[in-house]
């Protein structure tokens, strides 16, 4: 639901103005955009409902909370927002003709995409009773598996096309987006997907027991869309 | 926080596209629109952030949760936006060509305003210890007051000018909304908030120990913005 929302209100016209997502028109192409936001606030909403339930964990609703506040999905959102209209108000250097660094980039992934995919590990961890040993280890698998996905995602967008992307493809490079291959290169780029794949794998081998987490960090590596 | 994201989003172009809120231009007006959905998506989760801070309470996260979500503030925003387009699918009549009736409207506000105002009372009470009898009579008085609350707007719409009022006045006529004054004429409405009040009075007074809640509906109802 969290992620459902982020990119309903993403594909708006006043953020990335997207009319395709997952294959299909986007929601404010179908139903208008009065409903596409209020879809949006829905959607949220409805996951904090869904959290709260009888029997929910207190902290695993904080947990999801820190991880899309301002200081988290919405404060990197914001950064990425910023960082394309060639302001650049992260690292505390708020001056508008500086131009966005690595670590620009690095603060814009880890917030709009690393943290909530590390909140959705740490919830499986908490209700399932992880020690905190195995809670930080969870963190830093997401922490490399959420960079991880969007490094590769970054690499789809110039290496795919639409059919297989599901996506409009293309759009970083024609929005003048800050990206990890437009940064870094393409081959720089898939390295640096490639040591964060080994650091999840690492951590994914800290938790006892069956898990999927390595091979779930794998596929986000190795996917086509 | 919940009540500020919600009239941020409500302000937006693509909904109520008002550019005056509490006397100073709306956010989307100062900010653009895309900062104006992301600063009411954070206002939104923080509130959840604060709500589930250490010694937060569960049951307090799922009334707020619930007043707002599809079933509550969203839904009710909803259906008000398919009445001010002229389509009905209120009170399961998904029949575009009926008019909206005062049963629509009810359910505009209750869900709408009501809902929210409701919770913001019961939390008081759920962190205060309040016994079920005492949460029976906070949910009748925030029904009453909330309901009264918006009819009390819409009266202030019509009646008031925007120095007093503090936003643009006279948008609902111009709009062609729904409102308890366009559907009952202003004295019927003046009437039926003026019942509400009692109704919140007599339920404030069965909380024992000092408390303001009458004062508080006496001054929804006679407030001038």
């Amino acid at each position: 639901m969290i992620h459902t929302y982020s990119l309903v209100h993403d594909d708006l016209p006043a953020l990335d103005n997207d009319d395709l997502r997952r294959g299909r028109k986007t929601t404010h192409i179908v139903f208008g955009e009065a409903f596409a936001i209020l879809t949006g606030d829905a959607l949220l909403t409805e996951a904090f409902a869904w959290l709260s339930s009888p029997g929910g964990n207190l902290r695993a609703i904080q947990e999801v909370a820190n991880a899309i506040d301002s200081k988290g999905m919405i404060g990197g959102q914001v950064a990425d927002l910023e960082a394309s209209v060639g302001q650049t108000f992260l690292s505390g250097r708020p001056d508008k003709n500086l131009q966005p660094t690595r670590q620009d980039l690095q603060f814009i992934h880890e917030n709009k995409t690393g943290k909530l995919l590390t909140a959705s590990v740490l919830l499986g961890g908490i209700l399932a009773g992880a020690n905190e040993e195995q809670i930080d280890a969870l963190r830093r698998y997401g922490h490399a598996t959420g960079l991880a996905f969007q490094i590769v995602d970054d690499l789809l967008d110039i290496e795919a096309d639409a059919a297989t992307l599901g996506k409009t493809a293309g759009k970083d490079i024609a929005q003048g987006k800050l990206t990890y291959p437009a940064l870094l290169g393409a081959d720089a780029a898939r390295a640096e997907a490639q040591r964060l794949l080994e650091v999840a794998i690492n951590n994914a081998d800290m938790i006892t027991g069956p898990n999927y987490l390595a091979d779930i960090a794998r596929y986000i590596c190795a996917r086509r869309n």
